[in-house]
């Protein structure tokens, strides 16, 4: 790990970025981070890693991917869980997550895109106009997939600003979809052999598999010990393991996410816990949250709630399955990529069916005392399937509060207020 | 024709409707009708057919439906052009469309349907929830589409009060996505073939296929004379005849549209005009108008402008395309058709680039002085190309005016000024 003095300047400068908006933004963020997650008590010593990231958001982990470009390797921008990970890797490149978690350049954004469209796909258009994120710039080309209409629309606009391209996600499960969806796993492998002059080979691929499971196993670790009563860390800390899952160095990422969970269980096995065992213990499922944004958890845990479980991109559903490793042959393995992508249950597919089981499943395997939904303003898939989800848990007899909301802070009051009284229903 | 005092009421009373809120509704639409289009000068004097459809709007053409239902018939209901009109007929289907233009039971809606959905959808469904369509409650089946995120999740709720199935379309327009849009053709087929007990056969689809293009030629014929100038028929007009294509009986609403054309062709020969020749013409481009929606037009026009040509589902890509009628055996008449529909421009697929070159191409075939972008608030997929929409008609030199409205009369006012302002600059 580097000096974190280091001026970063120049590097940002020669990306692109706009100097003079990049430092109110990264003024903010600290601020922010320190508020929600600083601030808190009793939080595992492992978690100075995930500090030390926050404080290098935009300086090492930059650094380490033009180092990586000026060695001849590439980096991959993506908005969603949809666009393969191990596929990038094995043709050398470095996949970074670029939805982004705050308002920023809506002004601008809002010339381009409808006032009312959800905060994630404003948010990110606000950072790439704002000239604020170094993620989107250092990437040599950019996947979106055909997820939702305000994504799908974005990318034709985003296209006229940055290498952009794009993978038809289909919006049902069935046999044919799967074919298309393979077909489309297909054309990227092409699209980033031809981009980074590399070819993918089942050794390469192979090995990319096995980094990204790996990956997901520590934090399937970490998240494991979640269960426990008292819970060994706070959703806020949980939640930030996931998020940075999407920008960091892997093999890095992983040694420290299990050098913590091996933290947690020393925890569990001592019952000590980062929230009090009374604590009610709140499932959040719905949209993503990307850095900063940990609005809802901050509210929640600072209500005398904990956070246990995320049934969400950035949760269970990033991390909760595998690629098949016992493939060794590159169609197969290619198989069993499109397979386990496929089967995340995005409200983008109808049916989406198998969400409302496993949202019920995690809550009670979680012992969750009840479910906070929480979606993005102007998200028509997740906010009117909500209407499902929140009939499942009546069903389940479990508690739950639904939330619409944005990344304004505009509305921290009335959700406060919100989130004490569920709070205090279900304890 | 029947006589218009008949009794509908035990008819709407064994479909199940709220004669009370229905009977609300029935008063409301005659009173809009009649401002926006009976109040119109130097009507065509074929329009009298489309004043006594809509004075028996619910009454005479349900009680057809009805009668043909009890000979063993099948009515089925669609939301969306691309559910090809053609399969419903060949299996002895009817076809209506269910979209609605106004606001009904909105309290009731957004109990499942978030405030922020568009008014299509949520007007859709409140004729639902408020028992006040008898178009939905003829139906036999409801036949949806992976249009935009709105329909595609309000179907899987709309699934619980109907028989609903689900078209998956693609949202690109490759080679690919052409093969899975033509086997959901052929899912289409064997639905509705279950549901009807019918089979469709080359014969029958033959039929269906010439029987559909008459009615689209029609409608070619009366826009056709929309070019003239002065332009022989009002917008609202020429838009009304293409509502009530929607669920009129196809062979006679065929003759009606074709005698009007050849009215309107005899009032561009002598030069007479429904608008005074000076009259700026204006290019409409947008989301769909469903019936009592006549809220632009009938603004635009009562400013002093008059609307040449609709670019909507409600307009031009309704009847714009035919299908092919060389083809004679029935896999080639099936392809032919998928083709014809797939072709069509929604703001849905990624890219849509075709439909910018055809509203250009519209704008200068029908000698447009202005285009109006009409947009539903809340329909990602037209908010967003509305960008794309409007660089398109800057580059071609067209003055373009952007408007992003609902179906309540609140923005009336607001709407009128705008109007009237653009009509002013391009006049």
């Amino acid at each position: 790990m580097s000096d974190t003095s280091t001026d970063y300047r120049p590097m940002w400068q020669n990306l692109g970025l706009d100097l003079e908006a990049h430092d109110a933004l990264l003024g903010a963020i600290p601020v922010m981070y320190s508020q929600a997650c600083l601030s808190q008590t009793n939080r595992p010593e492992g978690m100075s890693y995930f500090d030390f990231v926050m404080s290098e958001i935009h300086g090492l982990r930059i650094k380490e991917l033009v180092d990586h470009k000026a060695a001849g390797g590439s980096v991959v921008g993506t908005f969603c869980l949809y666009v393969p990970e191990e596929l990038i890797r094995a043709v050398g490149g470095q996949g970074v997550g670029l939805c982004a978690g705050a308002e920023w350049a809506y002004g601008e954004v809002e010339r381009l895109l409808p006032q009312n469209t959800c905060a994630l796909i404003k948010s990110a258009m606000g950072f790439k106009l704002g000239k604020v994120c170094p993620y989107g710039e250092v990437a040599d080309l950019i996947v979106g997939e055909t997820t939702c209409d305000g994504k799908k629309k974005m990318y034709e606009l985003l296209a006229e600003m940055a290498p952009v391209y794009v993978m038809e996600l289909p919006q049902m499960k069935r046999a044919k979809d799967a074919a298309l969806w393979r077909s489309e796993i297909d054309r990227l492998v092409e699209k980033l052999e031809a981009a980074t002059n590399r070819s993918l080979t089942a050794e390469s691929l192979r090995a990319a598999i096995v980094e990204v499971n790996d990956k997901r196993r520590a934090l399937q670790r970490l998240n494991a010990t979640r269960k426990a009563d008292p819970v060994p860390i706070s959703g806020k800390d949980a939640l930030l393991a996931v998020q940075v899952a999407f920008y960091d160095d892997v093999p890095r990422f992983t040694t420290m996410v299990n050098s913590i969970a091996e933290e947690l269980e020393a925890r569990v096995a001592a019952g000590k816990g980062a929230a009090p065992a009374a604590a009610p213990r709140i499932l959040v499922t719905g949209t993503p949250m990307s850095i900063p944004n940990w609005k809802l958890h901050d509210v929640i845990e600072k209500a005398g709630g904990v956070v246990v479980m995320e049934e969400m991109c950035t949760g269970s559903r990033y991390y909760s399955r595998l690629v098949d490793e016992t493939v060794t042959d590159l169609p197969g393995m290619l198989d069993a990529i499109a397979e386990k992508y496929l089967d995340i249950n995005c409200a983008c597919f109808t049916p989406n069916s198998a969400r409302m089981d496993n949202i019920i499943a995690l809550a009670k395997e979680y012992k969750a005392d009840g479910i906070i939904q929480c979606n993005l303003q102007f998200c028509a898939p997740y906010q009117i399937e909500a209407t499902l989800v929140s009939r499942a848990a009546q069903e389940a007899g479990i508690p739950m509060l639904r939330i619409d909301t944005d990344y304004s802070a505009g509305d921290m009051g009335q959700l406060t207020t919100r989130v004490e009284a569920f709070l205090e229903m279900i304890s």
